[in-house]
């Protein structure tokens, strides 16, 4: 399997949004959170399953640019690319694109590692074999 | 038209689950409030719009009897029926179902009323005719 | 200790209304929830040292009356209210007062049941003595 | 007025925590939204005034390094700093402190922007001032 990009097409919930009447700028995290976490299980690794025998998958730090707001039913695009960065980090490169145009919402890059008790171990081989 | 069943088939968010491994009870008033958004939706009003232009839908009674807890990567469908009440309110049953097996997970009853310059209103037509 | 009323004074963060400019209805369920878990922390019982330990708070049932929306800045007290009702369950009268002027905000009552193993059982001694 | 740190203490509430058992990665930036708009009132902006009279407080980048997570019923500061970056940007620096060790938890860099119109435009006088 050779790396490639993992696209989940969401639409916005009215909930989602902010008295300025768009998406809050929080809520983005949570749409690229359920991105990643799908993406995991499309190479076969549940976020769930994982914690559950004692491997979380944790955020280092994260870079977001907004660069156009959504708003109300708009429908979007999260495009998922990942990269290993080192022995243990790998990094996340997700944009998100309104459609049907794919105008840029927002770029994001997000740094994670996998963790088990309390150290950094390296990515499962599942996530190996799939970004390489 | 004749009233009808509306239903909103989705799939629990990592994010929305809390320490417990369950959805949160608060999210399920999210599902509600967005399968209720997409009810509006599918009978010609677009919840924005009319806030724009005004006219808000407000709720102004919710009872919520949680029979199942969802939990990670769980599918579930809400189902989604209205009513009028008396000349300026109308109720919405929504049951939510885990899928496939369509046990029963949640049992919600929403009174709502349409108000325009603070003051209720009788419904827009779209949902009179909907609802008869 | 006699059974008293526990008051719990928060103050409403933007991020918690919506497009309506008013908060949410499903953020009165968080601060219910807090002002309940705070409510437990008063009389020495901690929801999640609970949780590690086996035993879970749940909700059974919650009803909410919408009576007047908080809006941006404002300040409001969460009054709780606990009653035993037969053997496992117990229910929290929780009403949300706007301040300083103290109008209703919000009418809720909300049933719960403390569980283990997957079971309901009798509520904490510490639950018992406080709503004597 | 001198450029000063503002400081704002808040407790983690339970619902803000996910299926790891600590403080989900997405409510870092309510935390740090919330003291923005604190640290505006405190110098005599209101977020939501601002609003209604059509100018808006945007949010152009953020960069969130996570150093330890916060768990249920943890204490914390948010210490807030900001700057001015060129004609219309200016940038916030929020630290997220776990009380009462004062651990780093979170380090912040928020670049925003207040709109007038769908234009940047340069901030208010308050805020020049306080900043200089």
């Amino acid at each position: 399997m050779s790396n490639k990009v993992f696209e989940l097409q969401l639409t916005v919930r009215d909930y989602e949004l902010d008295t300025q009447g768009v998406v809050n700028n929080s809520v983005y995290q949570n749409y690229l959170e359920h991105a990643r976490h799908e993406y995991l299980k499309s190479i076969g690794l549940n976020f769930n399953e994982l914690h559950q025998n004692g491997t979380d998958a944790v955020v280092h730090k994260i870079e977001l640019v907004y660069k156009k707001p959504l708003m109300g039913d708009d429908r979007f695009v999260v495009k998922t690319y990942a990269e290993q960065s080192g022995n243990v980090r790998f990094i996340f490169y997700q944009n998100i694109y309104k459609l049907p145009e794919n105008e840029l919402v927002l770029e994001g890059i997000v740094t994670g590692v996998f963790m088990k008790n309390g150290r950094p171990i390296r990515p499962p081989q599942e996530v190996i074999e799939a970004i390489q």
